[in-house]
């Protein structure tokens, strides 16, 4: 009796990299496909002893139910690294602890969508945020991602067409392409929104992984009232938490988020928030953080050499300044998705580009993760993938 | 600019009982309006020894994504406690891990609910489900709920009259009454949703701490195809791990339920899954409840005995077989808002009525919790709320 079900999830999609995960569980396969960060970078001893002392400092009130907004320890904590980074006045009042920051797109549906508002989304986008929104049923329009960000004239355009609720925005070695706004961009896109009432949402899951370059600073951290900025645990100490963030200044929007947060699941697990919050007093976060960069610069490295010595040289691919995955684009006329199939043969995976347009397209692009392999293995995931190509 | 928001946010209230938490944090106030579990009945140590195991035995696997269905050893170990409690044929697939059974209720509204679609529920009923299922629009229809359980009239009427998407219950020690549906309320509920295709949720987050009378099989497993029970840890292990589950054998059903729950937080604080799976492979949880049980039984009693001695003899008490609540009336013409507001300058709380239904009324009922206090402060607190009584 399918016709029980909500229109909503009648119109969402599995998650294309969930379908894939049951190719990548064979344990021949190479897989670029997941997202998942490389497990040595899991501060596991630290992470024991943090356990250890909360349950032995805090006893039953680790276990108990706790406050929605989150334990305020580890809100100010993530509050004084916004000021230590970027010179952010940030409160505690203005971050909500989050179960990851998949959740936080879920709390920000609810509160700011109904049905058939337009919002806009990078083109190529992030999947889960695709797949999150989906279920608050708005007009998705992607805006092309240029090398240095968005294409500003789509996006004034696109503006002005629709009166967009939100921007959905990843500034920092966008998933999926890797890709980084330059400062200029970041400038011109906050002047664009300041003159429209329109919600700004930078999702930054990786702006801590930078192996090269210099941070920049964000784009609503230039006045800009409706500014929502998203972050995470999940890649610089554990993704198994589900430890993530909403930071907004926005107090009117705060509260309803609040609200959302309350109904969705009371609060995010509160011994997890201790533990992490003892983590961050007692280890230093950017000693351990430039260690995963290192690695991370290691094997984004290894892929980029490798597929300039194996690939053909008609596919471009980006090359990341941080984060977890580049970007390769096939001669036209060719199907990623074709490529996929041929390339499981191989066993080798990678995630073909059309999950992360929001139209019915035949892509030529692919996303490609380099953290969770080492670079020997990743070179030879790339020697398959280019005998797939050339034999194809 | 507050018509940014969305509908369902700006028609969703607040919990009255954050409202109230902000009276109750006060040293001074007895409090029985939370529903705290008693943090004595958490069982520290062995969750301490678990989680130091399940770094040493899983090291880094503990600490990456994880599937969004849950941990399937914690999955296995449900199925097989509903075998052993109730002979249900339960196999892991029917079991999705959420966090907390608060997210259950959003992932079945995420599923099943269009705006405007109807929905029963026990009247007085939850105010979390109120509230969750409040952001996906439905009308709601409050069924009186008697001494033995629904009233089975007023059902077939709404049944009838409404063809509901779901009907909501909590058949155990219900909250906010306390009350518990007969084994012939049961089965005639189940005859009644065989002739329609209304889903049936059974949440049952207190149905383990019955301290007198049987367990009574559930509702939905008289062989209903719409059966949906929700589970928790949350009052027989911790609340603060946020582990709870939706078991449906309704394949279709929990096909939709993955899409929401991915869409939502991707999946559940893994670490946390294997903590409680570890702790129940090595403990007995039915020694540990069997002393929650017997620790809640002598603090109801506590609270009964003490409502006899000290309240005026007009005021009615349900006698709850289990679980954490009892359910109060005062005299027609009599507000519980009003006496919570008094009772506050006495620094003692309770939750009125009111947002514990789905209609707009002034209630003469209100909610006191028992489990959060000893059985001195139970007769402490009853004896200031007899005063105020007395002398409103």
């Amino acid at each position: 009796m399918s016709e029980m079900f909500s229109n909503r999830i009648l119109n969402t999609k599995k998650s294309f990299i969930r379908e894939i995960l049951k190719v990548t569980q064979n344990k021949e396969v190479i897989s670029f496909a997941g997202g998942l960060p490389n497990p040595i970078s899991f501060p596991i001893e630290a992470l024991k002893t943090s356990m250890n002392r909360v349950v032995d400092e805090n006893g039953s009130n680790a276990f108990q139910y706790a406050t929605t907004e989150g334990y305020l320890p580890l809100r100010e904590q993530i509050a004084t690294r916004y000021k230590k980074r970027f010179g952010l006045e940030v409160s505690p009042n203005d971050i909500l602890i989050t179960s990851g920051s998949q959740q936080a797109l879920d709390l920000i549906g609810k509160a700011l969508i109904n049905k058939d508002d337009h919002i806009l989304i990078e083109k190529p986008g992030y999947l889960g945020t695709i797949q999150a929104l989906s279920l608050y049923e708005p007009q998705f329009h992607g805006i092309n991602l240029l090398e240095d960000g968005l294409d500003i004239q789509s996006l004034e355009a696109a503006l002005k067409a629709y009166a967009p609720k939100l921007l959905y925005t990843v500034p920092n070695f966008q998933n999926p392409t890797g890709l980084t706004y330059s400062k200029e961009k970041r400038e011109a896109i906050c002047e664009l929104l300041k003159t429209t009432s329109t919600y700004l949402i930078e999702d930054d899951p990786y702006g801590e992984l930078r192996f090269s370059g210099e941070d920049l600073p964000y784009i609503g951290s230039r006045g800009l009232e409706h500014s929502i900025l998203l972050g995470s645990f999940s890649k610089i100490v554990t993704p198994g938490m589900r430890i993530g963030w909403i930071c907004t200044k926005d107090s009117k929007l705060m509260d309803k988020l609040i609200i959302a947060k309350q109904a969705s699941d009371l609060h995010t697990n509160f011994f997890s928030q201790c533990v992490i919050s003892d983590y961050l007093a007692h280890n230093d976060l950017d000693e351990h953080i430039r260690k995963i960069k290192s690695l991370y610069k290691e094997q984004s490295s290894a892929m980029v050499n490798a597929i300039k010595t194996y690939f053909p040289g008609n596919i471009q691919i980006t090359i990341p300044e941080g984060g977890m995955f580049l970007w390769a684009t096939l001669p036209e006329g060719t199907s990623s998705l074709e490529l996929f199939d041929l390339a499981s043969k191989e066993n080798v995976a990678f995630v073909p580009g059309e999950p992360f347009y929001t139209e019915e397209l035949t892509s030529r692009t692919f996303r490609l993760n380099y953290t969770n392999s080492d670079s020997e293995t990743i070179e030879e995931g790339i020697k398959r993938l280019a005998k797939v190509i050339k034999n194809r």
